[in-house]
């Protein structure tokens, strides 16, 4: 038997058919076309299902279930997305709008936490009861499993670590607030870090990458640069370290997690990033002689979304 | 049958015993003289426990077993207090040590998530599977009730919530970090913000409670003159509402309970305290929409501590 992924993003809706091993053995992309829509979205979601499952020579008696991650909130017991800012989705009911295609069990859940799944499954957590994931990219996401089951709390509003506040009086966030985590933490936080500083220094190799353009700035640029020890790069660069150490300690000190796993863009910068990351919160954790998580990469990349989702239909996955 | 709850404090040792209703029918007192070292304290708190039996007229065989909450973290299946700032204990075999007094279970748990168990059971959080306790002392100390069972992590360091860092470079910590939120939201915090302002305030209501000696401050001075609207006080008054609200959206962002019961000397403020913190984070909560942790006053007082710690003993309590 077979179950299927879909992650939903802002841009473009991907799918795949995973078997039983985890792997996917077909799968396919679409543009998302928010505009259009939720009903108009839901209704391609279940289209690309059906699309890929007859690419794969099967029909839809060979799926198990069907299950989403979404970039916002989801009641998964109801099948309604709640909330999705970047697509201006708000109790949307996704598994009435997807039921004409397919009569299938669908989950739905928030696309960090299926991201977590899938780490927690067969990535850099496997084999931990309790994980948390974070994904560094636009924004900050996170995905927290305890006891091998995904974690989505009872209103359904958890593991929105990118939105822990982390300067009370800091910089402002587009959710309201001031000084969230993801202000500092962000591939975007990184761009901004950046081009404060682009035009008071052509001779950095910010200014050579972007020939001074704030617009050609990017999360890689930085550390690329940060590696040649560039002296603005660095300035930016050991600021990420620092407020990423000061919010992974506050995760620890909150739940304590086995493995803390760093997945989306900007942990494309490998090592390079985890290790002082790591020395940095060997600084700030409060017990300083008893045993503490572990920060590791992400190992599944963007395939995390599609087989996390998957992962949604087995046993044992969701919480009661 | 019966349990006995021990209370281990810095200046105390409380301890008392428990009937299957969760009532105290006997309980008692003594210094915890913690300078005499660990095995002394543990020896005491074992022959507490029997001369408590004694006085009820019972015998060792009415007991099932025995908990006790520490100021500090506990390796439960070892029986082993891993750490107690205050006290000085490091890796305290206190099974070991209690066990020549009495050959009952013992459990060990942290002393806030103990209370946090206690409130739980039948307290403000009675019936909710998922829960946060907080008690505003000295410090702030925290307990994470999930799926009706404690939550202390795999490494037993879980929901130290008073150390959240809500100021990156803020006001220095005992823990060696800065910003630290009970640095702001504790009762030590109320006490320091007044006292900043009493020299240059001799009109306040602080500086007449306390004749201007910044020895005699209290939390309860503090809320006390804000009640009278006094110009001071309320500044402090306003500032740790606010704080008290960046903290709890964070409580709530990463774990999303049902209830978040306050706890602690401070929390005697009642009402007063509680109606403009659920003000301050209805404004800054994540999800406008959607439904949140419900703030709530604790009603255990200083029972939760030995009747929390009781309850250590019985079925389904403790996380796997």
């Amino acid at each position: 038997m077979y179950t299927i992924g879909i992650d939903l993003g802002g841009t473009n809706i991907a799918a795949g058919i995973v078997d039983d091993n985890g792997k996917i053995i077909m799968q396919g992309e679409i543009p998302t076309g928010s505009e259009r829509g939720a009903k108009a979205v839901c209704e391609d979601m279940g289209r690309l299902c059906l699309d890929l499952v007859q690419k794969a020579g099967l029909t839809m008696d060979d799926i198990e279930s069907v299950g989403a991650g979404v970039p916002g909130i989801a009641n998964n017991e109801e099948g309604v997305v709640l909330f999705c800012t970047n697509l201006g989705w708000h109790d949307v009911p996704a598994r009435e709008y997807m039921q004409p295609f397919f009569n299938k069990p669908l989950f739905i859940e928030n696309d960090g936490t299926v991201a977590g799944l899938a780490e927690s499954v067969a990535g850099a957590t496997k084999g931990c009861k309790t994980s948390v994931f974070l994904t560094l990219g636009t924004g900050v996401g996170g995905g927290i499993i305890i006891d091998g089951k995904v974690y989505s709390g009872p209103h359904h509003i958890a593991s929105e670590l990118g939105h822990m506040i982390v300067e009370a009086d800091g910089d402002q966030c587009t959710c309201g607030n001031k000084g969230c985590w993801e202000r500092y933490t962000s591939g975007g936080a990184l761009i901004r870090g950046a081009n404060a500083l682009l035009a008071d220094h052509p001779e950095s190799l910010l200014y050579k990458a972007t020939g001074g353009d704030p617009e050609k700035m990017s999360a890689k640029i930085v550390i690329d640069a940060a590696r040649e020890n560039d002296e603005q790069a660095k300035i930016v660069f050991d600021r990420y370290v620092e407020y990423m150490a000061i919010g992974i300690v506050t995760i620890i000190n909150f739940i304590d997690p086995e493995v803390i796993a760093l997945g989306g863009g900007v942990s494309r910068a490998g090592e390079f990033l985890v290790q002082p990351i790591r020395e940095a919160v060997a600084k700030k954790i409060f017990y300083k002689n008893v045993p503490y998580a572990r920060i590791e990469l992400a190992t599944m990349r963007n395939d995390a979304g599609i087989i996390g989702a998957a992962m949604l239909g087995k046993d044992n996955t969701l919480a009661n």
